[in-house]
């Protein structure tokens, strides 16, 4: 049988990576969503396996002692990370897998999964993704200007992906993404 | 404006090249097709510059002489090959590209223009291709199995090729090249 594809989707905070991966998964429920392990607790209603694998902060430094993450990253006292167990097994069942994950933790599992499948989802436009994080009207606006900076950096290391999906209308972006999945399954391997 | 791309759809004789092209005519009328150049006479109905650019043999040989052939080939007397100007000049306009032809071309047209994307359309099965050669009833056994025979010999080069189509259901394969095309528009040139 033929193993499966990791396909990671990554691009600046705003661009509208969830809401591109929610219509995914009903465009293409047979497409299996990695799940994060975190050393935070589990909120109400959140599942072990399905929300993320909760561990131990023992546990979660074990796990990166043995290599056995693709990335991780600390955020306001807790870990949170991408477990390679879970990713192999889905691939080696035959099933596609896919990670929705921020610009540099995508970068990390590159150096970990050569053979992944990058794709880099772009805003139409710097102004529309300015519009879509001040549209939350969360934000003041020296957060603005520093999301934004952080946006175009990120842009930057765009020839680091392999494939670039602008989010102009969320079902032509979701077209694009499942015609990549496609046509990888008929690359010839070399 | 970004160029368009060139799609070279190759494969044995009787895998069904031209049933996928027609249903692709249908599926994405936006594509262009290749126009061939050829030395023989018109034959009722056909037209210049639609189903073949019509020319003397001496410019034919003309047009080789001045490299304006992506490939070419002798067939019963007559010339045929590929024009190099009306696929550059289509790019060029942003607008992609189709070449149906048969495995020889096309590794003749990939020695003079890498930057196209190269799909091997294949039969399910050697048996089921044999199955269609011997459907049309019109070949005898000595026939068919020299076809089966340079089938099999092309089949082995298809790691010249970027992508391998299974030609199982018309729909499907028709589907597997709208996505490689989609993919190949998202690609990060780098």
């Amino acid at each position: 049988m033929a193993k499966g594809l990791l396909i990671v989707l990554s691009g600046p905070s705003g661009v509208g990576k969830g809401t591109v991966c929610n219509e995914l998964r009903v465009r293409m429920p047979e497409l299996v969503y990695s799940v994060s392990a975190t050393s935070r607790q589990p909120r109400f209603g959140e599942e072990h396996g399905v929300n993320y694998f909760f561990k131990s902060k023992e546990q979660f430094l074990e796990m990166i002692e043995n290599d056995q993450l693709l990335e991780y990253a600390e955020y306001v006292g807790n870990y949170y990370g991408t477990p390679r167990d879970f990713v192999e097994q889905t691939l080696e069942e035959g099933k596609d897998i896919i990670l929705e994950i921020e610009v540099q933790g995508a970068l990390k599992v590159k150096e970990k999964f050569k053979e992944g499948v990058f794709v880099f989802l772009l805003p139409p436009s710097l102004d529309e993704l300015k519009g879509r994080i001040q549209g939350r009207g969360t934000e003041n606006q020296a957060t603005i200007d520093h999301r934004m900076s952080v946006a175009a950096d990120e842009i930057g290391l765009i020839e680091k992906y392999d494939y670039a999906v602008v989010n102009d209308e969320i079902d032509l972006a979701c077209k694009r993404i499942e015609s990549i999945i496609i046509a990888e399954h008929c690359k010839v391997r070399k």
